[in-house]
């Protein structure tokens, strides 16, 4: 394995405590490794826009389980409890996303990523259902951005038949969690 | 614009004799972009494997059909075209791949992507079928990758209401171009 | 074969440059054949109302999509061309009608024709959504006879395999092809 | 109306007792009224093959109702009954036809013309299924013909809103009626 | 069989005039049966409300056709038709709730079951729909829960095999029935 | 509110250190909260049998998935974690049962319950499926009646807007909580 994705791996374990699934199966093929996580980075690590890390796995989440990923679904509910302190969220997201304790805000939100998941024609209506809830277009981009890498990482997750360490089910769940910081 | 990014559009355009829209809507987000088309790259012009250039497109036909996106089932349709020197079968394909004239072994090599691109579980039986017609776990592996790039890039599509270029619809459909030289 | 039936594909094969498969499909069975085409040709070449020869190519070509028929799809998709003089149409209709370059007046008229297609009931709202596009009771029984016909046509061309002849793949691609008649 | 459709309209009534509604719904448009008719008696009234009259309308029970056709399913379940003097098995079809009292060769010939009705793709493993419960394909192809001509006709009932006469719910439920003829 | 069974299933027999095989087959649980019934009884022999006895059979009709469910549909079908006097809107429904003879008030209670019916989350905007045609919640709480109960007896119907007794395709077709009584 | 429904949900609200939110919903009918409880306990605290409570809860899990109902998922899930002692499998079923850590034994229990939630036919395949893992006739009635009674439940829970009580969420998930008795 080349030292670069040797050494991200070491660093990813040191800061996380354990090194997270996807990075040993996505090594398998390193210069895939590069790409995937250097677009990885490129969505979820950008700074500018109205997403917080919340709604970002927030996204996340309730896309994965459209596809039925349990790696996406069950280490992302992880940063989300973590992220937004809720420990309940992501677990009604995951079930039923209309149903769950969320804002109008959010509701637009997941909805738009949804028609992004499910590959549907994104039309003005779109756009104008997310500005009615102060998201505009460069924050659609990223909520889209986001839904399509995951259509893309659920279906490699699928293919490579990735499974949620078992630390991922736990974590955030409890108050003195909340502080912790995971990324 | 940033400098690289202009460079690298006018090399395709000098390339391929027009720029190709997906450049340019992708170029709204430069470190986007970098990261779209270096993973691409990795995927698209890996060198090694049993997937041909036309393989690889036509994998592209069939799964951007399934998530009726109009550039790339017309784009890849026409690279398609030019790679195989066969001007029909990707419009056989992007209407019922099943009634295309493929030999079995392309018919399982297209079964095995719209597995992954429906986001089914992949299982030993999708293995056993490939390999049946002398598809390896690393042919897997370059096929289930093609289908979940293009998951992610059809959705992207959609979002930026990505239209083919006018010369898309007719290239490749004559024996005067099946020499040509497109990438 | 009935001499009659022998005559009448001898006299479309002189029109046409050759033998649409479809006429030799049918041909199988005599009395069908005569009863098919006449319906065909009671329904197509019917002279009165808004739908003009493009229109009903498009109408048959969004149809035959959706039922995934590749002969109706490719020769119906050529006779688009060749009466609308549009080259790209027809394949956009083919992969996602909602995203093709049509005026909303055809967008309506093919709304309408894919309700039917579906076997939806049909309702005062799909007649008012027409009558908003000029479109009014008797238009609205052409474009649902032609819809229901080709719901007939794709399912008898599953049957019987019917695969399309290579002339159509190409033909009305180019401009100067644009002038020819065919019928 | 002109006096072919008037007099052949006259005939049905004082054979069958009532006019049904198709008919008098058809007959709004002559020259298809007549096309339509012509085609319905070529494939229903072909007098070779091993189709019964009771199978031929038992096949378009079925489909009929995969297509929620009121009138198709409530009028040929009538002839169903008339002819099978089988009081039970149309209302049975109706809600699941897996489920129907009926023979394996029934069974098989309801799921061939299920399979054309849904425009699926027909291959070699339907007519081998076929064979195997002595259909050859000619019968193969009545019962295909059969099931695309109603994929059109329920399209056209539920465009025009199509109703069955009262007449045909209670038609062929009791013993006594069982040696009446209708056609 | 414990004696309570044995004597309800003969006081229904002598009332209906034949045993409904729901209680044959049932029997095989008798501590199931007991429990089944009483629920049974609880929400179809609820006095107040403004459900009728026919509303309540229509809404088992419309959903059990969902579920494809032959004894349900066949049998509840049959006691619409006692208690409505009307003979033919039970197979109408059947095949098509939409296009069936209703009141607006009918369509908007079977479109509110079934909502219920297909497991759909229910929001206020069901309940002012049956509001405006005078249902009011505990209506509403009324039709949920007859919807609900024959999707527990639907799954039920169809793990026993359960089919409809004979008497019940026939009952209530003719006038002379339609002031019998059966419950 | 009747005497005897205060005083069971006093004692449950003692025994589970809470009130599960379904009790006050139901509580709301008093009849219809009898019928349904008494209805559950025959099914759910059957003695005979295959069926562990564990393995009861995880039907009700998977199939409670398949209609998106929040609380049973939840609830059902926590008494799955409290029983088997296992912190993850409920939320690996939540997602993708196909996908789980269970014994093929555990899976071909979902996968008939699956068939029953979904109103399958049931078929003999059906029973030697079970049969190959053990499962005898009466096992199958009994997870088919758990599959049947969480349709209805599902659906009630849907209606009446029941949310999970929070303390579902975090149960069963330590060590410590594994030998606690909840019911």
């Amino acid at each position: 394995m080349p030292y670069d994705i040797v050494e991200l791996m070491e660093e990813v374990e040191v800061k996380t405590g354990f090194l997270p699934n996807v990075f040993k199966a996505m090594s398998h093929r390193p210069a895939e490794f590069r790409a995937f996580f250097a677009y990885y980075n490129v969505i979820m690590n950008k700074e500018t826009g109205r997403l917080s890390k919340a709604d970002k796995e927030l996204i996340i989440v309730a896309t994965s389980a459209v596809n039925r990923c349990p790696y996406c679904v069950v280490a992302h509910g992880a940063l989300h409890r973590i992220y937004s302190k809720q420990p309940t969220l992501a677990d009604q997201v995951t079930v039923n996303w209309k149903l769950a304790d969320l804002s109008s805000r959010d509701l637009a939100m997941l909805e738009f990523a949804l028609a992004v998941c499910r590959a549907e024609n994104i039309t003005e209506e779109h756009f104008q259902k997310l500005e009615a809830h102060g998201f505009d277009r460069e924050d659609a981009w990223d909520i889209a951005m986001i839904a399509a890498f995951f259509a893309m990482s659920n279906r490699i997750a699928h293919f490579v038949d990735l499974r949620p360490n078992r630390e991922f089910y736990s974590m955030g769940r409890t108050p003195r969690e909340a502080g912790r910081d995971h990324t």
